[in-house]
């Protein structure tokens, strides 16, 4: 009989689980609602375990990948901290491997993004890009010689809570002017909320700007332009032959990925003596993490 | 006999040359003014040929390195762009071999002050460091396992353009809001004017603060700030184990970096769950980026 591994991806809305085949193809997926930082540490893992045992089928997997947005330790034992989620210095992947049974595997959300696209999405053979994935917030890694870079400590391409603007918006983080204050699923409702005077979630705004709506279609292009601010400041550190964008606010496309391209160049000093990367979307859409975990739960964290 | 290179650092304000032994020793050194961006392609390839002439001593180098602080392509055949620098897209290996008859290489100033800061400096042994040389702009080279990072084409650790406040300040490459404009000599000397009312060069403002003058110390308090704040969004980028301050400007030690340190800090994420790289100093001081050049030249560029 064949085997199968499952990835799950905690972000800062729902908890979502992949199943995925030898080949790396998805045989079933599963949501979960998330419970909230202030639900707790033991509330989300179990979250965690339920949307997992939805994609299980006839058997438990080989062994478990988990994606999750915020500071995973070097060795992926350890979630140290993570602005939208319960966990604080808190030995995850031993607690997860305790619930559920099965062999477990924990990494930072963009980082699994990024090994999915690496091996099977938009920077498949690219030896050196960068990945900025925009949810509830941002989170990002860097490829280069076509591997995850990890950092000394585990914990590169933290790129969301960069500072973009001086005593800018207070963030979740402690902080202020973090750049996913300007550039997430967050900054998506709150402008939108600034324009409109009332409330509307993030697939809401996205669907106003499919259907034309001038408020909307503002919403994306303000976040789109902080995107391409953001990104030239990391193309300028990092010069990769291409970056590219996913999270769930990125599935509206080019709405969003337009005014990001147009601020990058217009971002970039001596653009008329360097190549300018690509920017681009991620091939895998919003399952990223969790198909991306489920590989590492199948290859091995590196 | 023994052999010797020479090392040519191209700097905002003056051309440095450093004549080095088979060991890396430095045996002489030798400065000329800059003719300035302004004087031309011509007239600032003669001063580096002049200063390197100054330390041939006996007989000519082995071969030369020139260290020059703008965007070097892969290879370095061509330097593409530089704000304080005549030359756009020019061949400038080639051509400062012919003016000299050695063999040339060529590299970004802050590619090789890392380089020498790596081998014989503040990195030695290190696998992860951020260099940043903070002189008339910004300069910067990325470390990761223990090799200086090119980028997909030559052009990564471009630190000074990245945009650190909107619309802020205007910058000599074109775009606003540069750090260099923040954090770098000509933004010491522009807040020791706006505080004094009366011009002052940086070896002026130096000069004083290290006199314990209380606006010469705030206006390194302020520059020192800017880096804190520019090294802690890279260090979330990079997950460095070291940050290398280097450059004319760090000359003052502790002044500037006591500021960097706190401001860094406190503009780092989660820094009760994570670990804070040290900041130190550069071990070579302003001569880095001469003595990189010239051990480029002994080693070969890789």
């Amino acid at each position: 009989m064949s085997e199968h591994w499952v990835g799950v991806d905690v972000g800062g809305t729902k908890v979502l689980a992949v199943r995925i085949d030898e080949a790396g193809d998805v045989e079933a997926t599963a949501t979960r609602p998330m419970p909230g930082r202030a639900a707790g540490a033991e509330a989300v893992e179990e979250a965690v375990a339920l949307a997992a045992r939805d994609v299980y089928g006839a058997r438990p997997p080989r062994a478990l990948g988990v994606s999750a947005a915020g500071l995973v330790d070097a060795d992926g034992e350890r979630f140290l901290f993570g602005a939208h989620l319960p966990w604080r210095d808190t030995p995850l992947r031993r607690r997860l491997a305790e619930r559920t049974g099965r062999p477990v595997v924990v990494d930072n959300d963009a980082n699994c993004a990024a090994h999915a696209e690496l091996l099977a999405g938009a920077a498949r053979g690219v030896r050196s890009a960068l990945l900025i994935t925009i949810g509830t917030g941002i989170g990002g890694a860097v490829v280069l010689d076509g591997r995850v870079v990890r950092g000394a400590h585990g914990l590169a391409g933290e790129f969301g809570h960069v500072q973009v603007v001086p005593d800018g918006l207070a963030c979740e983080c402690g902080l202020r002017g973090c750049w996913e204050q300007y550039c997430s699923g967050r900054a998506l409702e709150r402008v939108t909320r600034v324009a409109l005077g009332r409330h509307l979630d993030g697939p809401e705004v996205t669907a106003l700007a499919l259907a034309g709506d001038e408020v909307a279609l503002q919403s994306f292009a303000s976040i789109g332009t902080w995107l391409g601010v953001g990104a030239a400041g990391l193309v300028s550190a990092f010069d990769p032959e291409l970056v590219v964008v996913g999270g769930g606010v990125s599935a509206v496309g080019d709405l969003l990925l337009g005014p990001a391209r147009t601020a990058m160049r217009g971002s970039l000093q001596g653009t008329a003596y360097r190549p300018v990367p690509e920017l681009v979307p991620a091939r895998l859409g919003p399952e990223a993490g969790a198909i991306g975990a489920a590989l590492l739960a199948r290859d091995g964290r590196s």
